[in-house]
Parts: C-alpha cells; structure tokens; sequence
C-alpha cells in the first residue's frame, strides 16, 4: 500500500495512481485528525470524497505517528496525550477517540489503537505494553461496534450519481457529467449499498516486541477477539532482518490463514517478497515514496542514487525492465538534472517510478502464487540486496 | 507560451502539458547553460531530447535573467560579465556566446542578444542601450548565420528510428519499441528532415525603454535587419498598463503582420487577450506557474487565493467553466489542503488548472480570429480585471 499520509500520496495525482494499479492506499490518522481535521473530512463525505480516490482506503490508529511525531507525549492506560507537532496544541488520543476519527476518516479498513513497544525493551515492559495493547483492543472494538455506523455517509444515500452531484451543483452546464460520478463517488462498492450502510473493518494489532512467546500470546488473545484481519505490528523498529522475519513467522503461525494478515511499516522490495511468500498478505511503507524525494530510486538491477555524477550523461532510463511512465520516456540524465535542480518534478519523476517498481514487484509475486511457485520471484529479489 | 526554465515547466509532466495543448515552451537560457550546462545537452541531442519534449521550443538570450538573477554584473560594449546565484563562479555572455549556447540548446526558435533597459530610465541612457542592443542584435544574427549548422543534431541523422534506438540500446527487448521512437525524437517535423539539417529560427527584439519613437526606431532598425519573427522586449518592468499597450501598439505598426510578432515575459490572462487583439502572436510568462506555486489560482470567475479559509469546505471545482482534469476531479477543499499543508501535490495540481486556463483562454482568442471576432472573448476577460 502507498503512503497518502495527508490525503494524498506525496507528489502524485490520485489517476497516476490509479494508472499504476494502486488498488488501496492508506491515510495517516495522527496528520488528517490534526490537519484538516476529521471534522471536516466528514463534512466532505469522507476521505475517499474529500480526495476523491474511488478505490479502497486504510487508516492507521495515530498511535504509532503520536510515538514518532508528536511532542511531549504521554502514556497512560487512557491512552496518550500529546502536542501537535503543527501547533504545539494538546490533544489526546484514546482507543475510543481513535475509533471516533477513523470512523469519520471513513476509510475501508480501519486499525485499532495500539501501543508500538519501543525497541530494544526489557521483557517486562513489552509484557505490560502488549497487555495495555491487548486492553486497547478490546475498547477500540467495543466503540467500534457501537459507533461503526456513524460513517459520514451514514446520515444520506449514497452510490446515486444525482446525489453525487451535490458536489457541483450550479455546474451541471458543463462537460463533466461522463466524469463526476466517477469522481466523486464515495468509494463504496455498489453491492453493499443494497444492503444497508457500509461500514469499515476494524483489525486488531499483534504487539509483543522481539519475544516470540509474547508475540504468539498476543496474536491468540487478539484473534479470540475475532477481527476480520489482523496486522503485525512494532516492527521495523530498529531490530535486524532476522528477528523481523523471526516475529513474523511466529505471529503467522497462530493468525488465521483465511483473514488478510497484514504487516505494517515493512520494507524493501526484498523484503516485502519475503513477507508475502512467508503467507503475509498486505504491508504499507514510506520507503518508495519518501526515498524517491530523496533521489533513491528502485529498479531491476538494484538501488541507485540519481544525482551520483555518473547519471549526468546516462541516456538510458532509470530501470531497463520497468514499463511505467517515466522509464518510458525520461533518461537518467534527465531525472539527474531535475534532482540536482531541486526541480519539483524530480519528486513526481521517481515517486512514480518507485510506486511503479513495488506495485510491479507485489504484481510478480500474485502471479506467482496463482502459480503456485514463488521460487522465480524471491530469487529475482533476493539478488537485489 | 508556459515557461519551463530549467528543462521542466515546473511540477508538470510532459504528458501533461501535451494534454493540456501546450504548442511551444520557453527554456532559460541562463538557467540551463548553468545546469546542467549547454554542453551537456547538446551531447545529449539537444533540449527537446533531453527532456522528452517533440514539440517546438523557445528559449531566450539569457540577458533578461542575467540583469534579474546573477550577481555582480557589468555591462559592456562586449557583452554582460556576471556571477552564478548557484555558485558565484564569473561568466561572461556576449551575443556571439549566446548564440552558441542557444545553438547547443537547440530550441526551434532563439533569441537575440539584448539589454533590457532598467525602467524608469533617461532618455539618453534608453536611446544608448537601445544602440546597443541593435549593435548585438547585428552581431547575434551574424554569429547565428555562421554557427546555425551547430545544432546538437548537425553530425548525425535524425529522426530515424534506429538511430532514436540508440538512447536505450541493449534494451530493446523490453515492450518499448512502440513508444520510443516518440518519446526519444528530437522533436524535429519529419518534413525539416529531408532538405538537410534543420536549424532554429532566430528573432530579434526590439527595445527602447517607454519612450515611443524610440520603440518606433528601435522596431525599424531590427525589422531592417531581416529576422525571421520580431520580440518585443522591456515591458512589464514596472511601467503603468497603458504604457506598456502604448509601446506594444507602437512596435506593431512598424512589425511585419506577416512574420511571428512576440511580446515577451506578459501577463494576466486579461491582458494577453488584449495584446492579441492588438495583434502579438507570441507571449510567455511565468505568472500562471508561479502564482499556482503561491496559490493564486485564476478562473472565470476571476482570481483566487486557495489558501483562505472561505474554500475549506468548498466541494466546488476550482473553476466551474473548466474542463481541466483538476476542476474534473477535486474540489477547492482538497486544493487548500494540500496547500495549506505544503503538500507537493499542491504546487502540481494548482500549476496543471492554472496552464489550462490560460492555454484555453488563448484557444478562445484563436477561435474569435477564425471568426473574425475578438469583441467578445474581450468582454468577458476585461470583466475579471
């Protein structure tokens, strides 16, 4: 899953997006709850409306941005009171207020209220974390089923293009009937409009730091609360690739098979091929966006740094195998210069090409397990590293 | 004409800017001879290859940006010494030299060498530096007549697939064959190809501060000179509208109606349909792509200012009259956001709407010519004022 923190996937415009078969994004609830505020973004119709992306939608609780983001928090079995990193205002988040905004965010999947145990940490304290975690959970889904319909297109119909042209009411004049429903649709399937008002799925969060009994503990007391799906969390943290796989493989072996399982915050092309041959079914990561603002690109033939004075003169494209976009029709040279520019189409540029690059690497390996054999791809993958 | 300064109309992709019906951009000749360098493009084919653009292309004499952005300049008989605003190296540009950078550049249309005269200026100082420019603009043309066969593409054959091919030899087994050959040309009708190497087009400028005859002289003296399209340069230097129409209206009764008439570095969408109903062919300006950068945002309904807090909840379109992918698809809620948030996606979609507008509000004019009726895109653009 791309990264659309604010409601938008940084320096891309939702029909690249789409054109690069992104089939779900996640928003970040710790930056829309500050900014524009979920208030708003109810008011809109939702999030899927507000930045109008037709295809599915996950939320992260807050809780692990309020830990690496925000200012002066503090933990308390309530949950975690906080400073903008924006305003310096305080706010506090609790699983029940956590629910509150992802419920107004509106997105499809929405993510319970965890603590992410920081790394390394005694055995004790990732005990009392999980457990806190565990507690979390339970309130995240007791306020949960008792609010989940209060979606903000709980209060209206929804899916009826005349409806949908609220929107632009004044403007029907115009040439844009063939596209508004398409646009500003709120991103619900039609087959669930039938049957009432669609709600979002809540899934729980497995904790347990680098102990692999904790984490088999929390991943079966988080499934006796039967979630619709289940995320691998506190990962990622600053523990090698061994202890991640490690935690993964020890979480997978309790997580039902025949729920999404999803790990958060993982990884490098590599790894998410790993992950997704060791059963995991989604993972989100800033890494392709956030490096591509960076001049790190992603491709077929390893890592490469754009502005490297070596690229100055390369009139090849950044990756010889990719079909996106920008391998199709800019060079190195070109990318080069835009980054060394400063130019803002370098962001553009190589956060398509990186976006292009994991997609097509998570399009490899569905291929391969409706082939059923992953070996091709995690060969391919595994050489990269 | 959208300017692209640095080999990129900032923030919009090439594709875009073909949707949009961008015909010709401007390039910087000041801007690319200091990065990435004249040399280097010309060794990669030129500017239109180099940043994958087929169609036409201006760039200007780099006087204007010297006298706007270096530092340190002294002006001289000779040409302009100055220093880098990147690295404070010391250049020097003459009209011989920039010719040379411009012939490397490769645009389809080059500029003379002028002085655009500091406004408000003296009589004697304006009629000086307008015998000046005259002087340069007689020795652009004749260095141009000399090198014009140095074009980056004067040593080998283009517009020949297999030699477009070798931008990406050892990859022609990927799926790129049917995109290359347009992605990678040098944007170079096929009909140039076959009378010998193409070269650019060369155009004088006249000067002559705010003083009318000596815009008339100045216009006389150039046309004189045999170009094959005529600027009108030193406007909009801080001079009253009236003025600047006033010294338009004048060069234009001496400007040949049958070559290219171009007023450069002009303006608001109100009056570009003003000077082309005068009778200006050509204009360019940054405005539409900076002021989208600072969220000023122009539509029929007149200018607006995303970031005010009025537009927070406006689920209407930018501009309800566009049919710009922008005013298509998001509203002036989700423009703010992004802006107010600094999100790069701002500076992208703000720049896409702003270009379509003016890019429509010159279709306009050209329809109302083949009509043989300008009056009433005139009305409605003078209302916006």
């Amino acid at each position: 899953m791309p990264v659309g923190t604010a409601g938008t996937v940084k320096a891309v415009p939702q029909d690249v997006l789409e054109d690069l078969g992104a089939q779900i994004i996640l928003g970040n609830t710790y930056h829309l709850y500050l900014r524009p505020g979920h208030e708003l973004v109810r008011k809109m119709g939702g999030l899927h409306r507000f930045m109008s992306w037709n295809r599915a939608l996950l939320t992260d609780s807050g809780g692990f941005q309020v830990f690496s983001l925000s200012e002066l928090r503090k933990v308390s079995e309530e949950g975690v009171s906080f400073r903008s990193h924006i305003d310096g205002t305080s706010h506090l988040f609790t699983p029940e207020r956590s629910m509150e905004i992802q419920i107004a965010l509106g997105a499809d999947i929405i993510m319970a209220f965890d603590e992410c145990t920081e790394h390394p940490a005694e055995r004790d304290r990732v005990r009392r974390s999980m457990e806190m975690t565990l507690r979390w959970a339970k309130r995240s889904k007791d306020y949960f089923e008792a609010h989940k319909h209060e979606v903000p297109w709980g209060d209206r119909e929804i899916g009826r293009p005349e409806n949908q042209e609220l929107n632009h009411k004044g403007h029907e004049g115009t040439q844009r009937e063939s596209d508004s429903g398409k646009a500003y649709a709120a991103g619900i399937p039609s087959e669930f409009v039938q049957s009432g008002i669609p709600t979002p799925a809540l899934f729980g969060i497995v904790q347990g730091g680098m102990y692999a009994d904790l984490r088999r503990e929390s991943a079966e007391r988080t499934v006796e609360m039967d979630f619709p799906g289940y995320a691998i969390g506190g990962l990622s943290v600053g523990e090698s690739r061994e202890k991640t796989m490690e935690m993964i493989a020890t979480a997978l072996e309790i997580l039902p098979k025949d729920k999404p399982r999803y790990v958060m915050g993982v990884g490098y092309p590599e790894e998410i091929v790993k992950y997704a041959a060791m059963g995991v079914d989604m993972m989100d990561c800033v890494l392709p966006t956030r490096a591509a603002r960076h001049g790190l690109l992603f491709t077929s033939e390893g890592r490469l740094n754009i502005k490297n004075a070596r690229f100055a003169q390369d009139q090849g494209p950044t990756d010889p195998l990719c079909g996106c976009r920008v391998c199709q029709r800019y060079t190195r040279a070109y990318l080069r210069h835009l980054f060394v520019s400063a130019e803002p189409l370098a962001a553009v540029l190589n956060t398509i090409h990186n976006l292009a690059f994991y997609l097509d690497t998570m399009k490899a390996v569905r291929h391969a397990i409706t082939l059923g054999d992953l070996s091709g791809v995690l060969s391919r993958s595994v050489s990269l590293v």
